[in-house]
């Protein structure tokens, strides 16, 4: 198991977690890791780690969720409705509900980042 | 302003906000950088950037309020009622609400970490 819990406190190796096709349509070169959420007991709030490789892509996406990022690696560009805004390391983002979003990795390196989906 | 905005996506460069001093009681050598919250219309989850010096800690805090937590760099040690974990980079942290928790750096570099409360 990727977590050790010491009664209430529970510690998700990223390492130790698996990291698995983000299979979605019109995404494309993105893997998923699961850091925290429902087996946690985090009901309203998720933790996941992407990795966008080269010239790969999120599927355009737009849901009544918050979401929450933060760039590990890497640079890409985030679109939106009001067109492309480049993404650095440290870059924290926050997306309201219903906005509409894709992550681009038009950079060589990959493109490592936390979300968090708020429910 | 360290966050531009494109019509509704935020973006909050972490290098361009500034580090305050956590001056809680109990806590000692911590700076907070605030990235996400209230400003951007996010009313149930914050994001925190916290860097803890050497020999620095947090204060023993225990609330009703859920934290989720990742390491970015350094080492540390995460104190709950059920003894010390270690923390390396790259470690996510799920704290149950009214779980009790202390981040100390017992390492020489600084302990690098995100830290969400989730309201």
């Amino acid at each position: 198991l990727p977590e050790s819990e010491t009664k209430d406190v529970f510690i998700i190796r990223s390492e130790a977690t698996q990291a698995e096709n983000f299979a979605r349509s019109g995404a494309s070169g993105v893997k998923v890791q699961q850091l925290v959420g429902e087996p946690q007991g985090s009901k309203r709030v998720t933790l996941r780690l992407y990795t966008v490789g080269k010239g790969g892509h999120t599927n355009l996406d737009q849901h009544e969720y918050e979401h929450q990022m933060y760039v590990l690696k890497g640079h890409g560009t985030l679109r939106g409705k009001g067109g492309d805004t480049p993404l650095h390391p440290g870059d924290a983002v926050f997306l309201p509900a219903n906005t509409l979003h894709q992550f681009i990795n038009d950079h060589d390196d990959p493109l490592v980042y936390l979300l968090s989906n708020i429910m």
